[in-house]
C-alpha cells in the first residue's frame, strides 16, 4: 500500500499544482478551497470511482458531484489527471467562451449539475442516489463533495434526512471540513462531532478523518462502499490551502489566486503529469425499464365541471402509464395536487418528499441527470421556496417538469399565504423556461404530456376550483399557442385570460355582447412562450386589449403581453387587471371581485375602454381595484 | 396543583369546541390539527405567557408565534379565552372582510406574522430571540407552536443551528407531533426520539412528554423556562384530532370541519366560557437603545471609479451611526457586499447568519417584529434561496430592507451560478415592495437612508464593478424617481438603463451624437415605484425607446417600462435589450457584449430604431442577441 499512498500523495499534490496553476491563470478562482479536499480527491478517483470519462452518459457509471462547486480548479484537475482535458483546456479557466467555467456546469459532458449556489449539490446528488436505487435500479454510487460552510443551508439537511430515510447506502457525502469560509471561521470551526452528531442523528454513518492522512481516507472510502442500509458522510478535517504556507490555514485566502504562484508551485513539489486511468463500472448492469401501455388521454364532457388540478392529476397518471421515464414527486400535498392518483396507480414511481420542496426540486433535478422525466408537484405558492433550485436547474441545462396548483386568489378562504401570486413572475424569469396556465381539463389534459418532451423548466400553474369544460376532448393545444374563444369581424375590444380569469372573461363578454359591445376572448395558456401573432392581431384589430390574471400586476401575463406588443405600430391601449391589495379570506368570488379581476370588473375596463376609443382624449378613469390607480 | 390542572384541563376542552365551532362555522379549516395542540397552548396561556392583550406593542410582552399556521382555530379560540375577541368575531373565521383570516395574519394585533407556510414560524422566532437576547436585551420570552410535518423543512433546522450557536434560552419551540401530515404519515409518526436526537445534535435542551398530560406539560414549560444557556424544544407526543373519536388519530381528517359538529362538542364537554386572566409581563425593563450621531452621507468625487456595492457599504454604516434601530445581517459574504465595514464599526449591530439565507431573512423579519430596521445582504442570486421568506414577509406586512450585490453578467468570471438575473422580476412581484437599481455611489448612498423608512420589502440591487461617479455628492434622489441624464429639444430616441446598464447607454449616446443622433438617456434607478412620467415623456417625445437591463427579459426594468407605457396613445416603438443566452465565464465586457446589453448593441438598436422611424414600414431586423429573435 506504501507506493501506491505515495502514488496518490503525489496525485494530490498535482492536484493542487493545478489548481494553483489555472487560477493562476484566470487571476481568480478558488484554489485554496480546491487545495483543501485534493487529497480527498486523488483517492477518489485513483481507486473508488467507476467512472468511463470517454462514455459520461452511461447509466452504470458513477456520478461525482462537487457541491461545493467554487471548487472548480480540483475538479478540473481531475479531468485533467483523467485525460478528459487537456492541460491547455484546464487553463483557459474562467476565459470567455471556455467550457472550463467559473464554477462547474453540464456544458461539460462529466459534469451532472451545475453548482456554485452552495446547498445544492447535496441535495441533487440524494436524488441521483435515490434514482440509482430506486428506478435505474443499478449499483452506481454517488460521490458528493461538500464544502463545510455550506452545512449551514437548511437544503442540507433535507438531503440528510431523506437520504437517512431511503437508506441510501449507494450515497458518499464528503465534507471538507477545511474551518474557513469567505470572510471568517465557520460556525463549527474544526468541530468534527458537531457535523458527527448531526449526521447521526439523521440516520447516517459518519466518519471522522484526517482529510490529508491518504491511508485514512482509503480505510474511511471502503469503509463507506462496504456500509450497507444507510448512507455514508467522511468527516475529514483539513486545510484551506494546505501545502503552501503562505495561504495555508489563514484568513482572507478566500477566492482568489496565489500570490506568488512560483513559489507555491515549488513548495508543492513542482508540476507533475501523473495520469490517472479510472476504473470503468461494471458495464454488466442495465436501467430497469417500466412496463408501459398506449397513451390514453382523460377526457371531460361539455356542460361539466371540473378543476384543472384535477385534470392535472388525470393527466400525469395517464402519461405515466404511457411512458415508463415519467416519474412523479410531490411535497405532501397529493391530495390537493392530486398526485395521489399516481401514487395509487404507479407507486414505484411516485416519491414523497414530504413538506421539503428544495429537497422536492433537487430530487427532480437528480432524475433527469438520469434521464428520467420528473414532475416536482405541490401549491404553486410553496414552490417558491425552492426559486433557487430552479434558477440553478435552468443554468443545469436541466429537463424537468414543474407544477403548482391552487393559484391566486381564487382558492379563497384559506387566505394569502397559500395563494401563488407570484408564479407567473417568477418561472417566466427563469432562462429557457416554459409557463402554461391551463383553462380548462381537456387543454390540461393535451398539455401534461408535451410536458415531458420539453426541453428546460416547464412549469404549469393550475386552478383549485372547478371552472366548466369549454373544449372537446381530442381538441389540440400545443405549446406556444392560444385559443381565440370567441371572435367577430368587429370586435371592440380583446379580452385576454388564461385559468380561472378565462371564465370570468367569456362572463364579461356575455355581459358585453347584451350591451351591443363585441368583446374577442383569447385563451393565453401558453404565458411563456407566447403565442405573439395571435396578440399582436388582436391589438391590430380591436385596438384595446384588456389582461385579466389571478396574479400580482407585475411580470406576469399582462407583462407578456405587453412584451408581445412592444413593438407594434400604432400600439393597443392595454389595461392590465390584476390583483393589487392583499387579499384575505372569503369566497373565490369574493376575492374575485375584490381584487377587480371578475366579471363585472372586467366589464366595466371594457365599456370604458371602448367608451374611451369612441371619444379619444377622455381621460381615462378608475374601474376597479385591479386597475392601476 | 390537581384543581388547577382541572382548569387547564377544561380550557383545552374549551379551545377544542371552539376549533370546531369555528371551522364548522366556515365550513373549511383546520380543526383536527388545533385539537392536538390544545393541552399544550392551554397550559401555556395559563401559567407561563406573560403578555398584555392591550397592548400587544408593548416591547415586554412575549411572543406567541404558530409556525403551524393552519392551527388558527386553536389561535382565534386562545384569543377568544383571553378576551382579545368576541366569541361572534371568532366565529367570522374565514369570512371576506374578516380579521380571522384562515391562516393568522397581522392584521390581528395579537399576531407578529403570518404564518401558513410551514417551516417558517420558528426561523422568525429565532430572530424575535435573538432580538430579546441582543438588541432589545430584554427578558421576553419567545414561544413557538410548531407542527411535525413542518421539521421537513431545511429551514426549520437552519433555524435549530442558529438558536443552538446563539445560546437563544429565551426561546421555546413546542412540537406538536400529531404523527398525521395532510395525506399521510410524517416521516418519524410518533418516534419522538427522532426529533429528540437531532436536536440534541444542535445544541438544544430536549424534552419529550405525552401533550396531553397536563402535569407533564406543566413540568416541561418549567423547566424549559429555568434552562440557561441553550434553548430548549418541548417535543409534546399528541393525537390529532383528541378527544373526538370520529376524528382522533385517523388518516383523511386534515383541513376539514368535524362531520357532525354537535355530537363532537358534546364530547368534548359541551361549550365553556372560561376567561383566562394571561399574565403580564414585567412592565419594568425598557428596549436598550444605541448611541447615534448625525448622519454623515459617504461621498465619491466625480472622475473617479467606485462600485455601488462599495458605497451600500459605506452608506450602511453611516446610516447605522446615524440610527440605532438599523442592524445588518450578512450571509457570509461581508467581504463582497462590503457589510464588513458595518460588522467593524457596530459590531453589537451585524448579524452573521452564514450561508443560510432563508434564516436570514427570517431573523431579519424578526427584527422587525420589535421595530429594529433590519437590512439583510448577500449575492442577489442568493436571496433566491429566500424567495418564500420574502413572499410570506410581504404577508406579515413586513418592513424590511433586503441587498442583492453581483446583478448580473456584468460580475464576470464566476459565471452564472453567482449572476442575478432574475432578481428584479422575483422583487417586482412581491406586493408592495420596493425595487431600486442604483447606477452611481452618490445615489447609493442618498437611497440607503430612505431605504429604512419605506414600508414593506425594499429591495436595493448593486454593481460588482467599479463604474465612473456620474452624480455630485448631495445630489438628490428619492425613491419612485428617476434621473435624466441627456436630454435635448429633438432627441431622437431614449435610452432606458439602470446600474451597470446606464454606463453603456451614455457611452452608446456618445456614440450616437458622434453620428448626429441625439439620444435622451434616463437613469430608471428606481425600478418600483417607477418615474411613469418621465417615461412617459419621453416615448411622447422622440417616439422610440430602448431599455437596456444585465437581467433576463422576463418582468424586470423593461417590462417596468411597458407597463408605465400600456395605456399610452400614441405608443412609441419600445425595444428592449435584456440577456437572453445563458452566459458563462469571460470578462464584464466580454460579458455584456455577448448578451447584446453593450454600448455597441444599444448603438446598433439605436441605429435600427431611428433609421426605423425615418422609413416607416420598414421591417426591424435583428441588432444584437440581447435582442428578441
Amino acid at each position: 500500500m506504501t507506493s501506491q499512498h505515495d502514488e496518490w500523495r503525489e496525485l494530490g499534490q498535482q492536484l493542487r499544482v493545478d489548481s494553483v496553476r489555472s487560477s493562476s491563470a484566470a487571476g481568480s478562482g478558488h484554489p485554496t478551497s480546491s487545495m483543501s479536499a485534493a487529497d480527498l480527491m486523488a483517492v477518489l478517483m485513483s481507486k473508488y470511482l467507476r467512472y468511463d470519462f470517454g462514455t459520461p452518459d452511461d447509466p452504470r457509471n458513477d456520478h461525482l458531484i462537487f457541491s461545493k462547486g467554487h471548487a472548480s480548479p480540483l475538479l478540473y484537475a481531475m479531468y485533467k489527471a483523467a485525460g478528459a482535458i487537456s492541460d491547455d483546456e484546464m487553463l483557459t479557466f474562467r476565459t470567455f467562451g471556455s467550457r472550463i467555467e467559473g464554477h462547474p456546469t453540464p456544458i461539460l459532458p462529466w459534469v451532472d449539475v451545475a453548482t456554485g449556489s452552495l446547498g445544492q449539490g447535496l441535495p441533487v446528488s440524494v436524488g441521483v442516489a435515490l434514482a440509482g436505487m430506486k428506478l435505474d435500479r443499478l449499483p452506481y454510487r454517488v460521490w458528493c463533495l461538500c464544502g463545510d460552510s455550506e452545512m449551514a443551508e437548511g437544503s442540507m439537511w433535507e438531503a440528510f434526512e431523506h437520504a437517512g430515510f431511503h437508506a441510501l447506502d449507494n450515497l458518499t457525502a464528503i465534507i471538507d471540513v477545511n474551518r474557513l469560509g469567505q470572510t471568517g471561521p465557520t460556525m463549527h470551526e474544526w468541530d468534527l462531532d458537531a457535523y458527527r452528531r448531526r449526521a447521526e442523528a439523521f440516520g447516517w454513518k459518519a466518519i471522522e478523518i484526517d482529510g490529508h492522512d491518504i491511508a485514512a481516507i482509503d480505510r474511511a472510502f471502503a469503509r463507506a462502499v462496504e456500509t450497507k442500509g444507510q448512507p455514508t458522510v467522511v468527516i475529514a478535517k483539513t486545510e484551506k490551502g494546505h501545502g503552501v504556507k503562505a495561504v495555508a490555514n489563514l484568513p482572507g485566502k478566500h477566492g482568489k489566486p496565489l500570490e506568488d504562484e512560483a513559489a507555491a508551485i515549488e513548495e508543492l513539489g513542482g508540476m507533475r503529469s501523473i495520469h490517472v486511468e479510472v476504473a470503468k463500472p461494471d458495464f454488466r448492469g442495465q436501467p430497469h425499464e417500466f412496463p408501459t401501455k398506449p397513451l390514453t388521454v382523460p377526457s371531460y364532457e361539455l356542460g361539466t365541471k371540473e378543476a384543472t388540478r384535477k385534470a392535472f392529476g388525470d393527466a400525469l397518471v395517464a402519461l405515466g402509464k404511457a411512458n415508463g421515464k415519467v416519474v412523479a414527486i410531490d411535497g405532501e400535498v397529493g391530495n390537493s395536487t392530486y398526485t395521489e392518483e399516481f401514487a395509487a396507480a404507479l407507486p414505484d414511481r411516485f416519491f414523497q418528499a414530504y413538506i421539503a420542496e428544495q429537497q422536492m426540486v433537487a430530487t427532480a433535478v437528480g432524475f433527469q441527470v438520469r434521464k428520467w422525466k420528473p414532475f416536482a408537484v405541490t401549491f404553486a405558492a410553496f414552490l417558491s421556496r425552492a426559486y433557487d433550485f430552479v434558477r440553478m436547474a435552468a443554468v443545469s441545462r436541466a429537463n424537468i417538469a414543474v407544477a403548482g396548483s391552487h393559484a391566486g386568489v381564487s382558492i379563497g378562504e384559506d387566505g394569502p399565504s397559500q395563494m401563488a401570486l407570484e408564479d407567473l413572475a417568477s418561472y417566466r424569469a427563469v432562462h429557457g423556461s416554459t409557463v402554461l396556465y391551463p383553462s380548462d381539463p381537456n387543454q390540461t389534459a393535451a398539455l401534461v404530456p408535451q410536458m415531458a418532451e420539453r426541453e428546460g423548466i416547464v412549469y404549469m400553474r393550475t386552478t383549485r376550483e372547478k371552472t366548466p369544460v369549454l373544449y372537446q376532448p381530442g381538441d389540440e393545444f400545443h405549446i406556444g399557442g392560444s385559443r381565440v374563444v370567441r371572435q367577430t369581424d368587429d370586435d371592440a375590444v380583446t379580452l385576454i385570460g388564461a385559468g380561472i380569469t378565462l371564465h370570468e372573461a367569456l362572463k364579461a363578454a356575455d355581459q358585453l355582447a347584451a350591451e351591443g359591445i363585441t368583446a374577442r376572448v383569447i385563451d393565453l395558456y401558453s404565458v411563456k412562450p407566447i403565442d405573439a401573432e395571435t396578440v399582436r392581431a388582436a391589438g391590430r384589430e380591436t385596438g384595446a386589449i384588456i389582461t385579466v390574471e389571478d396574479h400580482w400586476p407585475e411580470g406576469g401575463m399582462g407583462d407578456a403581453v405587453l412584451d408581445a406588443l412592444a413593438e407594434e405600430q400604432p400600439h393597443p391601449v392595454v389595461v392590465k387587471l390584476a390583483v393589487r391589495i392583499m387579499p384575505g379570506s372569503g369566497t373565490p368570488a369574493e376575492l374575485l371581485a375584490a381584487a377587480g379581476i371578475d366579471a363585472n370588473h372586467i366589464a366595466d375596463a371594457a365599456r370604458e375602454l371602448t367608451g374611451r376609443a369612441a371619444a379619444r382624449g377622455r381621460s381615462p378613469v378608475e374601474v376597479g381595484s385591479g386597475r392601476r390607480e
